[in-house]
């Protein structure tokens, strides 16, 4: 497997992005992914029973059709909290560009990140789609990566390449944070493309692991977004033999998850005002399970960040957060190890000594600038 | 009823407070309260996993002892993560207290506060006991409500009077936060003194109850100490008849209530670098439970403290923190009030708009000013 950090389309991929008016900047702001091929489609949506319209769209189209061809993704405006209305104007985005690129409205999947609660500025992304479309070619996903930028201070990608069998396989995927901080302003979306020949059901194994893995593992506030999703496109150009389980779905499956990784450590690494990269391996746990949870309590707490930005080696606080993760853990069992804090990467180990599951969160620190960013957010 | 917001103490007890040497700054840091009569007393404690010493000596008191007549309390040192030995420690200053009382052992009750994880100055406290006894008194504790603060800016006290019949009843408390904020230097203690006569059953019922509708329905950081405590001491002085149930102790249980949320409230008015106190109420939900987790949902999400700290009127994050709470909610029946930022209360409600059940919920915002604080905390 060979990775760069850079987003270089598989085979009969297209992208572009084009500045439409949402964002008051000027900056690009409306994304677009093309397949050439009929691809098959997986995605994971929030759990946030408050969605955004384009993810009940998108929820509806993956239902209703086999195959798909386009992502259209716009910053500057979440279409969420919108009502009805949102879904309408999630599908007319879906509509016009079905009729320019001449394929079916429900291959289309549509997504939004920007401010909750205000109507989409549908005429103005309707105006742009004609130029979008005309404009995709492969290098338009560097356009297409910065259009679906936020508070995000760089762009998040990363390509890998695999061989299955004799042919060579490419996952490029790109993503947006800055995690779970800003819902309302900066939702986490992650759209990943592959020339990979797949089944459906071989896809999903694979994405659903992946994100348990990644996305699912870190957190920068604790605040789960209306938005998040991560969807992948796989369009069978490369010309493998189709991966439908065994050897060539668990090689598939790394090197998807090596993506999802390295893009959600990116996110954690892009926090806003963030000045530390936080890695929690918790050990010796009953489960998997167990070990995510007290890892979550640990980098959700409030007090912990703030210690590690004060460079403030300060266990107390783990041990405070460990019991009240909700695990009937005993002091006697609890070993806590706690990195040197004066670098950019703090590593913390925990050991329940219970049992020998273990789990690894990432999440940064909460400095002053993160209040200060987001209380004068307007 | 009559309230004020000050601590009067009830017929029979006493208390005393003195610097013995725990806190650097010379500050008082140790607290007794001590009741001439026999009490009954009920307590509740933090629900955390990890739980300090003195917590474990109290739990065993109050199992096996059935009257109480002395708290014993110190700052500077909550004796938490301090393994046997600091349960040893916590005994060791009951013993002292006992003796130089001349009670039982098991009628002394202990607890301290300050920082996780290092050894009890045993000897420093032994040494103060004989005179922190020798000078108890009724006005003593004005000395004893000092003596248990840490990062607390005031003192929190009440006391409010209510007829029993023909008698009158008091009931005075004290406490200490500032909330949840920092438990490993700050945790939330409170301990009520009545001179009322109250069977154990009854005492516990008006406690439990008034738990949970004041010190359960507040947070500043959503982190739960290991050293929470709120203790209440009756020693029939008051001469009423009995009290076990009916009007009286619905009585008894408002009145109760009243001094514990404003004390709770207090504790959210002090928490750490707060610049304002926000009133959240959740109606409209299918059960109580349910409106409380709504309300709590929204009053841990960092970024809605942010956005109240930066006077920011940002709805969506209120939605967002509503549809993380786990609660299955359409967006279509949410409703959503936030109040005027400007001033130091900010008020805001919530409609479910699917049963009748509601709940309150206290916090303060989040602000650069807590991050400093507790970051740079040595």
């Amino acid at each position: 497997m060979k990775k760069i950090l850079k987003a270089v389309l598989p085979a009969g991929f297209k992208a572009n992005g084009v500045a439409c008016g949402l964002k008051r900047s000027g900056k690009l702001d409306l994304a677009l992914i093309y397949s050439e091929f009929l691809a098959v489609a997986c995605a994971k949506f929030t759990t946030n029973s408050i969605i955004a319209a384009p993810l009940i769209l998108c929820k509806k189209h993956l239902r209703s059709a086999k195959r798909f061809q386009a992502v259209l993704v716009n910053s500057g405006n979440a279409n969420c909290f919108t009502g009805k209305a949102g879904i309408r104007d999630a599908s007319e985005c879906a509509r016009v560009v079905a009729r320019e690129l001449k394929i079916a409205k429900n291959s289309v999947l549509v997504n939004s990140t920007g401010i909750i609660g205000k109507r989409l500025e549908v005429a103005r992304i309707k105006q742009a789609i004609p130029g979008l479309v005309s404009g995709l070619s492969s290098a338009g996903i560097h356009k297409a990566k910065r259009a679906i930028m936020t508070t995000d201070t760089f762009s998040k990608e990363v390509t890998v390449s695999l061989k299955i069998g004799a042919r060579t396989v490419h996952i490029c995927g790109i993503a947006k944070g800055a995690g779970m901080i800003a819902p309302d302003m900066a939702t986490m979306l992650c759209f990943i493309m592959t020339d990979a020949d797949i089944s459906k059901a071989a896809l999903n194994r694979a994405l659903t692991c992946s994100v348990e893995n990644s996305f699912n593992c870190i957190t920068v506030d604790g605040c789960m977004s209306t938005n998040d999703t991560v969807a992948v496109l796989a369009n069978a150009a490369a010309g493998n033999q189709v991966i439908t389980g065994g050897k060539t779905l668990r090689d598939f499956s790394n090197a998807l998850a090596s993506v999802c990784l390295e893009l959600a450590k990116m996110v954690v690494k892009d926090a806003e005002g963030a000045t530390k990269f936080i890695r929690i391996d918790v050990f010796g746990a009953r489960d998997q399970g167990e070990a995510k949870v007290v890892a979550l309590s640990i980098a959700n707490s409030v007090l912990f960040k703030a210690a590690v930005f004060g460079e403030n080696p300060n266990f107390g606080r783990v041990a405070q957060a460990v019991g009240a993760s909700g695990i009937d853990i005993k002091e006697s069992q609890l070993k806590i190890k706690l990195g040197p804090l004066k670098g950019k990467q703090v590593k913390l180990k925990v050991d329940l000594s219970r049992g020998k599951a273990k789990a690894t969160v990432f999440t940064s620190d909460l400095t002053p600038e993160y209040i200060k960013i987001n209380a004068e957010y307007n």
